[in-house]
Formats: structure tokens, sequence, C-alpha cells
């Protein structure tokens, strides 16, 4: 304890310093029409150190979006590749498609320090987890009730009844896997469930576990006491 | 999937409703001058979900303390009592009095939907993890390093250096335990930590082991597709 020495007179072994978080793994998953996709893009306007993982997908782009942006759109030889080299974090087919998350990127954002957003369903997010463990944060978004979700697949799309009808039974579905997750949103007010996730994610990022600075940060407190 | 019918002819039953949230007991640690107290008075004037766990104590109050709000006063007689009886769920003797708290009130808060802060000690966070398991969240406040943390005993205790030297010793200790916590916070700007802290709270009650209302919740959301 050298009370009277200034900061200058200090060894830098002294400093108190901190050093790089450990990046993590936002899951994100709801049944459509939970308005999981609206908060997903207000969490990454929000937050400068929040990445999207962009999924790979054999369907064929949809009015609007974006290849590399919404989707990366490829053909089933290269996704058949990408699975066999075992580049794939996770992988599903829905409603005859294939959807998969490839590692590298995801590794690469979390290298870097950043935290990776991922907008996915049940079954990605049951891989992700076996996969990824302890870095995985999972956030279930429920609708406030069965008949606002009905009316928004209803009003989202101007499909035929068949179609509503199969992605009301695929949203059913996916609700029934709400007890999976970590944490459970129900999206009742969209600005009380941005602030709820946008509170998950600056707390897991304050997880003793996700600090693996902090043994070194503490031995230099100490140092300087 | 009653797609044409009004929420006016739905029954009761398929109404998706929010029950009693399961309340949490947050507990602060750290060494004196890290912040704490501060953090702990901002948090409690922001949320009036949140009530402060007030501890029993054989020492005398300190000039501005009040009986009742920094602590109920008690005697060694009345301390062995409450002690006998198994009415203290956590106590811990510091520089030779005894500190406690008792359990009736947290249950009482904690049965009316309120989480319970707690501003306690490392022996007092090993004891209520060890009674109270999962309702219990643990956060340790650090100080962003020893100079700072040594200034602030310094400049708080206009005492002698015998009592500064035994509390740098006692903050030592303290911050020996900060491996036991959830969360840890370094305090090195405190609108930036009370932001920390309020996010861990609003988080930690979205856990979905902490919303024991949902499955009934998930049936009427499913029920009313």
């Amino acid at each position: 304890m050298a009370g009277a020495a200034s900061e200058q007179e200090r060894s830098p072994e002294s400093q108190a310093v901190r050093g790089a978080r450990r990046g993590l793994l936002l899951v994100l998953s709801s049944p459509s029409g939970a308005g999981k996709t609206t908060l997903a893009r207000r969490l990454l306007a929000a937050d400068p150190s929040l990445r999207m993982s962009v999924s790979v997908t054999t369907r064929p782009p949809r009015p609007g979006e974006v290849d590399g942006r919404d989707y990366r759109f490829i053909d089933p030889a290269e996704f058949a590749r990408l699975q066999a080299a075992g580049e794939l974090l996770e992988w599903a087919e829905v409603h005859g498609n294939l959807y998969a998350t490839p590692e590298a990127a995801v590794l690469e954002a979390l290298k870097a320090g950043l935290d990776v957003l991922f907008d996915i369903d049940w079954q990605g997010a049951q891989q992700i987890r076996e996969r990824m463990g302890q870095d995985v944060v999972s956030v279930f978004i429920l609708p406030p009730d069965g008949q606002t979700l009905e009316r928004r697949l209803r009003e989202r799309a101007q499909d035929s009844e068949d179609v509503v009808q199969r992605r009301m039974a695929a949203a059913a579905t996916e609700i029934g896997h709400w007890g999976e997750y970590d944490y459970v949103i129900v999206n009742a007010d969209l600005q009380t469930s941005f602030s709820g996730l946008a509170a998950i994610l600056a707390a897991e990022r304050l997880k003793r576990v996700r600090q693996p600075d902090l043994p070194d940060f503490v031995r230099a407190v100490l140092a300087g006491l």
C-alpha cells in the first residue's frame, strides 16, 4: 500500500487496465409475426459492437431481399459442400428450403471482440447451443396473444388460406420451444420489448465469465492498493 | 385457430394474461469506497419494484444513521435470540460487531412480487446463495484501480492511519471474493455503472425461470391462435 506515491511513479505492472471482452452469440427466436425482425434491426442500429449473422439459404430471394445482407443465396451444391466441410454452425430445412449459418464469419467477429446476433428458429438455436455452449445467450420473443399473432400473419402475407394455415402451424411449433431459451420477452409493446432486449445484451456483457481480463485486472488493483 | 372470432366472443380461458413474477434477491458487494452505496441508492430511487433489505446490527449508530432505514440497531441478546430461532438469512461478524439479515421481511417482499436489494459483504453473499439458490443474483463492484480506492478510503475517513490500514486490508479481502459473483462491474464511471446495474436487474427479470406464469400464458396464446 503505497499511498503517497504519485501515479507517475508507479510501474506499469500496477496499472489496472481492461483487456478484451469475450464475445457472445445472441440468439433470437420467435414465431413469424411476433416482432423479432424489428427488434433485431433496432438493436443492431443501436449497438456498434453487435454484428448480424447472415445466413446462407438455397431458397430464391424474395422481392426486396439483398444478397449478402438478408441472406447469402447459394445453390444446393454449394450448400452441400459447406455442410460436408463442417463449415456450418447450424443448419435446418424449412418448407423444403435449406438454411444455415457459416461458422467462419461468426468466429472472426467473436475474435474481434464483437457480439453476433442470430435471427434463427428453434432448430438452429439448439445446434448453436450444442456447439457454442456458454457463449450463447438465447431469447425467445412471444406475441402478446394468439389473436394478435394470427392477425399479423394474415396481414403480412397476401397469401392463400393454405399458406396462412401452414404459417400458423409453423408458429405453433416454434412457440412450443419457448422453454429452451434463457430469456423470454412477451412483445406487447415494442419500446418495452426493445429496452428489455438491450438490457439483456448489456447485462450479459457484465457477466463475470464474459470478462476474461478480470483476474489480471484485479491483480493490478490489489497491487495498486 | 379461430381467425374470424372477435375478442368478445372468446372464452376467458383463451385470454393470454400475465401472472405474478418470481421475485429475486439482488446482492451487491464491494470493498468500501467502490461506490456500491451510491449505486444502490440510485437503483432504489429509480425502481418502484425494488426494496432495500435492512440489516440488523449490534454496533451503535454512526452520526446520521437512522434506525430502521440504515440498520435496525439491536442489542447482542436480541441478536442471539434471532439467531437461535433460525430467523436470520445470513449473519457475519465484522470488526467485532454482528450484522445480519432477518428472513421474514425478505420472504414477505418476494411474496408480494417485489425484488430485494442487499448491500452485504462476501460472507453474507455466500450464505444467501446457499439458502436462496437460483433466486439470488449477485453483483460485485470493483474500483477502477487501487489508487482510487485508497484515496477514497482516506478521504472518507478522517481516521487514524491505523483505521485506514485496517480498512484497506478489509478492502483487499473483500476484493479477493470477486470470483464468486454472477456479474462484475468495474466502477470507472458512475453513470455507466448505474446503467449496467439497472440492465442486470431488467434482464434478470426477463429470465425464463423468473416468469413462472409463462406455461399458462403460452397455453392461452396457442389456444387463441
